[in-house]
This record gives structure tokens, sequence and C-alpha cells, in this order.
């Protein structure tokens, strides 16, 4: 969508939280309205054949020195989960029922799912875990809960997953803009350059 | 080796080739010595389980578009070959060749082997290419032609190709700066704060 910033990620992805704490002052940069499309890259890797980073022997060590690395440069807290990856789909329904419900209250929460994953220390797997970060963002009382066991936000969960598919989205984070697709943390400067320049 | 970029490669690794075009300047900013360590990831894709990225669904359509955009940005002529990827051990061997007998050779001979095959639509995987692509390079009858057959060479070459795995080098390109390594064209930039940082 022109104008805009599509921004996929998923909750347990590393470089994905990384590029949370980044992507609006991009956004703003540029004076483009940020979209936050979380999905689920359980559905996503078994089309690319792709694991997590930490899975693989070599690459395991260099991504777990990285991502700390990485977050230092940029000054964000990261430490790294025990638990890790796990099951976002709780997350997930629980963003797609705010989004639907109380839109302006997505951004916080994000923001909100991944430092409790990324620097606090806490699970966000189950639905009890989100509903305590949903409290936390004021969410107390507004039905967020039922959004786990809720089919309506299964089935938009599904289809948020299936259009990322669709567009070319098969890793965390992924940027478009203006149909351009970029892939990584470590592209943020490039998109960067590129909306600044429009394009090359 | 505190002092060096040691600069990690395989010859038919697409942003290999655009990390070629970048690095020299790099080391000059930095007043760094390079250091060319070219590898064969037909030895190393097995111990990590990948492969070339133009051979994972998804993200072959991806990658292919992002060599282009990738060498666009930078001003670095880029044509995909036909024949993508194929076998770089000729051209390892002719460049130990070169770093044990003509060392003031080795980034030319890089270039030139680089350019043929990612710009000039050139084979590089037979040794009869390699010797051509050489004597481009002034080295007719300098002995070069030998290196494919020379049991010195291929001992030399798989010494480079463990010693780096030894390493962590697992990608191409890859970077190690004071025992820092980094993964990817898309690092470029940040190895470039690294050394202007003194890290962080």
């Amino acid at each position: 969508m022109t104008g805009t910033i599509d921004f996929y990620f998923d909750f347990s992805s590393p470089y994905g939280y990384l590029a949370s704490e980044r992507i609006e002052a991009l956004a703003e940069k540029h004076n483009r309205t940020l979209n936050w499309n979380p999905l689920l890259l359980g559905f996503i890797f078994p089309l690319t054949g792709q694991k997590p980073l930490v899975d693989i022997p070599m690459i395991d060590e260099y991504s777990m020195h990285d991502f700390h690395r990485s977050a230092r440069e940029y000054g964000i807290v990261y430490n790294h989960p025990k638990t890790f990856p796990l099951s976002t789909i709780a997350a997930c329904r629980a963003f797609y029922w705010l989004q639907t419900n109380r839109p302006e209250k997505t951004a916080e929460f994000v923001h909100a799912v991944y430092r409790a994953y990324f620097s606090k220390g806490q699970m966000i797997a189950a639905a009890s875990d989100i509903t305590k970060i949903a409290n936390s963002c004021g969410l107390e009382g507004s039905g967020i809960d039922s959004a786990n066991d809720d089919p309506k936000m299964k089935t938009i969960c599904k289809q948020a997953v299936d259009l990322a598919i669709e567009r070319g989205v098969f890793g965390s984070p992924f940027f478009i803009v203006d149909d351009e697709p970029f892939w990584g943390h470590d592209r943020i400067e490039q998109v960067d350059r590129w909306l600044q320049n429009n394009g090359w």
C-alpha cells in the first residue's frame, strides 16, 4: 500500500523485536503510516524449509552473539529468553482482536509483548500470559482475554498469515514499502535510504 | 588478526561479489590490511544444512530481486549468471597459488574472476576458464595454470576452508575484524560503524 510501511514480524523473533523498537522512528521520519502485521513463522517455515537460527549448527552461536551486539548498537535492552522459541498464537490472536476492537492500542500492545519476552524474562506463550500483558496496557475487562478462543480471531489470524505468504513474506522482520520487499533487521538502514531516495 | 579485515567469500556468491566491490574502500578508510579468503561453500553448507538462496522456495524470488537491487544501490554491474551456482574449486586453487607465488596479484585476480562471472557472462568453473581469466591479468606463462592439479594447492585450499570453519565462518560474505564476526553483504555498514567506534 503506498504511503505505508508494512511491518511483518513474529512475536518470538529476536530481530523482529529489535526492529519493533526502531520502526516507528523510521515511519515518522518518512511520514509513513506504520502497519503492524504479526505473523506465525511456524506456518511459514515449512514452506521454505527454514528453521530458527538458534537451531542451526554454527549459525546458532553467531546469532546469539549478534542478537546482543545488534541490540547494544541501538541501545535496546536484550535478554535472551530462557524458553525460546515458543508459540505466539495467543499473542497474535490478541493483537488481531485489538486491531478489530481497540486499534489505538495495537502499538502499545506489540511493545508490551515483545519487551515482556525479550527484556523482562516473562513468558508469552499462554493465553494467560497475554492477558496479564494486556492488563498492563490498561485492557483489563476489555474482552481481549476472549481472543484466544474466538473462532473469528482464529480465522483473522490465519488469513493474516496467508496474506503475508501471498505477498512473499517468508521471515521476520520483513518490510514492504510500495510493494518493495526487504527482509531482516539489518535492512532497516536500506529501507531508510530507499524511502529517502524514492528507490534507485 | 588485529589490524586486518579478514574477508571470506565464495567465488559463486552474489553477495560475496557485491562485497568484493566495496571491501577495499572500507579497509582503506579504516587503515586496515585486507585479507582475501576465498572458500568453498560446498564444503561448509553440509555442516549447517544451508543451501543456495536461489534453491529455496519464496527466498529464491526475493534474492534474485535483491541481488540486482543491492547492486544498483552501490553502482555495481550485476548480471545474474546463466549457470548458477557452480564449482569454484579451480578459482580457489588458483587464488592460493597466487597467494603463494604472486601475492601482489591476488586482489586483481579476485576482481577478474568475480566480474567475469557476475558481470561479463563468462564461466569460471573449469580450470581452462580460470587460466583465461588469469591470462587477462597478465599471468600468462606464470605457472598458475598448474594450480588446479597441484597437490600442494589442493591441500592449501582444503586447509583454508577448514580454518575458516574453525573460526566460525559459515557463509559468504563473512568478515572478521579483531575476532568479531559479521555475516552478510548487508553488514558492511555495521562493520564500518564497528571500526569507527572501536566496537560498542
